[in-house]
């Protein structure tokens, strides 16, 4: 195992693992979208890190919408846990060709993420630097009143895998303006309708295999579902890059849809949420692609980093 | 006002008023150490971002240094506040010219600080890219039962100002592994005696200035008072910098130490605790130095980002 995934491997050993869940609270695996802050509370927090040249193009961009995406790609992994958003701390080290107007509208943009998902930004801490700008997101979060986080570590055999959206080619424009599916996860919760659950930030396989892996457990995805999946950017992509659309469907990250397993008696009700089926949990570990009958290995794909390493 | 101050203080009437303290909790207000996560909730998080060139040089740190001091900084806020720290999340944007090894010794470094501290890290983001390293900590803790915790904006006028141990300096070498002040923040706030705290991050006068601000009031620093906080490194960069040995105690960032506002009658009682008298709060605003009966203005010195802005 290379790259990212190997050094969270590695992490994962070498942490302590989390204390067992007090009698009020309950204990999130490490790995998972987000951690518990203290045991025996009931919230939880994440963050992400953004960088100029990697994550956000300011060229190309403007600092509102940079300001949005920083926030929101934190908030997908509030929707991941179907944890309602409360509050957020922002680090930045700024560049320092930039003006404090800059910085200002920077968060200007994270102030509005905040107030369309009810996520009020307290604190931060502000630095600026010769080198390209570095945005550094930390969100808190709860379960619903009765509910429990959903994590990656919950899916079973025989579950069915749905994802909420059409995927591949967010890198024409839809990275640039993400939009968390915070009250699709809320109400899925709500109903108990979603036994395990990851967003799409690296690619459909590679978010899939992440799930796999914390449930060990393999996904069987039909070709002719993920025929339905595939997002007309995705498609349009297909064309520039002489690679298949199905290829980006599958590979392509920043999608920040949700990945939902659940159980086959939910189908019709996930299907009137929007859902979209592709495929079944196997007992199997790994990915595999089935078509006309046949099935094959699918490797993950998707975003990693250290990839080199 | 210019700088890393005015950045602040625009921050400060643009982000939304903290709404009031619920009834089991309590509000802390925007610009303190530490920010409250939830209303109602006991829960305090910071978040403290270091850039590679600014504040650590892997040049002439090693990396688990480098992580000690990473957590270090964050847990001096705790100290400030006079918070158990809890738990820890570190985001990181690793140069990629480092190895995944760089990143574990680095990691390392951050878990050697938390269990000397006991604050564990339970989460992360981690990333590489072609630019210097850049670390980002965020950090949880709470009041010790029973205690609340203290905010720089409590301070009043005839409060005694006390600093933990002598000052200046720290760019000898003091400043790789800092020492965060927790265990005494916390014995002094169980004993009733800390009215308003500050850790020294920026410089004596400059975080000095902070409490100041937050509490409508100014400081008179004593000459001969000052006299005895002046660390010997800071003697020693006076003869490098040709600048008084003073200005490098009054000026000079990253000591961690704490800056204590107390009650005179707890004098000797702080004294038993190591702390060192330097002065006292006043109600004419800003700061000034008192020397053989004559006031002169003291405008404060010490590090601050986005100065030429």
């Amino acid at each position: 195992m290379k790259g990212e995934r190997a050094l969270v491997a590695r992490l994962r050993n070498w942490l302590a693992a989390p204390s067992p869940a007090a009698s009020q609270g309950f204990s999130v695996p490490f790995g998972d979208d987000m951690a518990t802050i203290a045991t025996g509370a009931d919230l939880l927090w994440s963050v992400d890190m953004l960088m100029e040249g990697v994550d956000f193009d300011s060229s190309r961009q403007g600092w509102r919408e940079i300001g949005w995406k920083s926030l929101a790609v934190s908030l997908s992994d509030c929707a991941a846990m179907a944890a309602q958003p409360i509050a957020a701390l922002c680090a930045v080290a700024l560049s320092d060709r930039l003006d404090m107007q800059t910085a200002e509208t920077l968060l200007a943009g994270i102030r509005d993420c905040g107030e369309r998902y009810s996520c009020r930004l307290v604190g931060g801490d502000t630095n600026s630097w010769r080198q390209p700008t570095v945005i550094s997101l930390t969100v808190a979060a709860r379960a619903e009143p009765g509910c429990s986080p959903v994590l990656r570590s919950t899916a079973r055999c025989g579950d069915r895998i749905y994802v909420s959206g059409p995927l591949g080619g967010s890198i024409l424009g839809r990275h640039l303006r993400p939009t968390p599916r915070v009250e699709l996860a809320l109400a899925l919760n709500r109903l108990g309708m979603a036994r395990a659950m990851i967003d799409i930030s690296d690619g459909l396989s590679l978010d899939l295999w992440r799930i796999c892996e914390e449930s060990a457990c393999g996904a069987v995805l039909e070709r002719d579902l993920l025929e339905t999946v595939i997002h007309p950017d995705a498609r349009a992509l297909a064309q520039e890059s002489g690679r298949p659309a199905l290829e980006h469907a599958l590979g392509d990250g920043e999608d920040f849809e949700l990945i939902v397993m659940a159980d086959a008696r939910h189908h019709a009700a996930l299907q009137g949420h929007g859902l979209l089926a592709i495929g079944e949990i196997v007992s199997d570990g790994g990915l595999w692609l089935r078509a006309g009958g046949e099935r094959s290995a699918l490797p993950p794909a998707g975003w990693e980093h250290f990839r080199a390493s």
